[in-house]
């Protein structure tokens, strides 16, 4: 198939004859075509079948048999010499920016986005420009190789914009709200798919974590959870936090699953696995579920005053 | 506490400070007092929060952070020198057995268990014994190592009474129903908790395989399932199967869960991970989940009177 053509060089460049897949949760009704396009071109291919949200969560162990992984729609967030990454560029007219002109105020405004879109900074760059916004786009951290991408782990690209305001462009509100966390700057969101826009706060996640917060002060055990996918492993954090409490353990696991914390049997959990579970998840979860800062707070190791979201960086 | 006393002496014996646990879904809940016993002992404890259903699937990640694992409630199926298999022994009162007796027409009557009553295979043998009964318990096989035990993937210890009926002493249906498919003896099953006995026939299983098979012609595209866990990987079978034909390709998983199989969008799959998830799970899935040799049924590789129960051995 000729969508796959580039990719199909690039393997035969390498020499790769035993080819494993990974394909998001949103990608993988398209795995078919991409297996069958490799398998006519004569590779050997393994699929990996685990649930995956990101490139913190490389098969790993699909790997093990191959000669290559190809992780599809999401860029690096660490060195792997043995993957290839491979995105998935969604695109969208450059006109529905219009929709969130009357939301800018200025004077400068820092310009973000998700990967899928990143591909597009340029061209929204310009368009802001010519409807004169003075817009600002940084470098992220490691985990964001691409030039204005933020992750929900990770809102470097937009607190280096060092803008009072920033535009997010992407779906959902969970990226917004970490970036006004994150940055203390007014945020504004933009759906490019839908064409909505909206001023974003962070007001009403704290008012909600207070409550997990002070939930949890009933909880007589604590289970530090880190996660064993690539990654994701923070034992360094986890040991920090579990000295904090004479009744925290370091819990390991791969999914965080609201029956396996309910059947572990620990009065609350600190997450130190991806961060976007215990803001995004806490409903899913039959526990207070705190991140590592709010667990600071809990223990008296750090003031409500000082509370930051989660970051890996 | 003193439950743990044994094993503290192990611990100390074996100079361990950091210990990973890990325990089966149906104990985690006694986990807290087994983590309080090891701290108050002075041990660093982890716990393993993933699913565990067998000592197929040990938390070597867990492990990877800690001196040693104990691993609770299963016997080993391979060599870990890293783990201490740590028993959960179910006693029930050997009179129980009175109730399977009706039932039992001799002339050389097997007796096989499972791993939590497997200490009670000597009390029970003399028992059946007294009432005159000749019984025969064998070695089962690597995976099986206490005396008549079976798995639900492994019956060697039954085939290896070369008994024509098989007593088997445990909880639920699928163990016999694999007896009576693996040996071709009649099989009676007595629940030594509700203390309730029956004749079990595979009969029914095979007629509801039937089906699936035949179910499964229709697919396009199968893929060949092979675990990640220590004790379920068979890549090598795998390999084999997807040989078979053109349009199998080989997915590796962790938890064969539903909604993976129902997004990866294979036609069938071919179980070649812990065998009870094709025959006790079907209904819970999506689409036909075949084992090894109901694939190769399908394929016209084996006859179908050649059916034979997936053992991993």
């Amino acid at each position: 198939m000729n969508a796959f053509s580039d990719l199909i060089r690039t393997l035969e460049d390498r020499g790769a004859r035993r080819v494993a897949l990974q394909f998001p949760e949103g990608l993988k009704r398209q795995s078919q075509a991409c297996i069958s396009a490799l398998r006519n071109a004569g590779f050997e291919v393994l699929v990996s079948g685990d649930p995956c949200y990101g490139a913190c969560d490389l098969a790993l162990d699909t790997l093990a048999w191959a000669d290559v992984l190809i992780h599809f729609g999401h860029a690096p967030v660490d060195e792997q010499p043995a993957v290839i990454f491979e995105p998935w560029k969604v695109d969208f007219d450059i006109a529905v920016l219009e929709n969130a002109l009357s939301l800018l105020r200025g004077p400068v405004t820092g310009l973000v986005t998700t990967v899928q879109h990143a591909h597009r900074i340029p061209a929204m760059e310009e368009f802001l420009k010519s409807r004169g916004i003075t817009v600002r786009v940084a470098e992220g951290s490691r985990r964001t190789p691409l030039r204005g991408q933020v992750l929900g782990c990770s809102f470097t690209a937009a607190k280096e914009t060092r803008a009072g305001e920033i535009l997010f462009v992407g779906t959902g509100l969970f990226h917004p709200i970490g970036i006004a966390l994150a940055t203390g700057a007014r945020v504004v969101a933009l759906d490019p798919l839908a064409g909505t826009a909206q001023e974003v706060s962070g007001e009403a996640l704290l008012r909600r974590r207070f409550a997990v917060i002070e939930k949890a002060r009933g909880a007589g055990t604590a289970g530090i959870i880190v996660s064993s996918k690539s990654g994701q492993i923070r034992m360094d954090l986890a040991r920090r936090l579990a000295a904090l409490s004479p009744n925290a353990v370091i819990v390991t696991m791969r999914e965080v699953d609201p029956a396996e914390l309910l059947n572990l049997g620990f009065g609350c959990y600190v997450n130190t696995a991806c961060p976007r579970l215990a803001y995004d998840d806490q409903v899913r979860f039959p526990v207070p579920v705190l991140s590592p800062q709010e667990f600071e707070i809990l223990c008296g190791a750090r003031r409500w005053e000082d509370y930051a979201i989660d970051e890996i960086v």
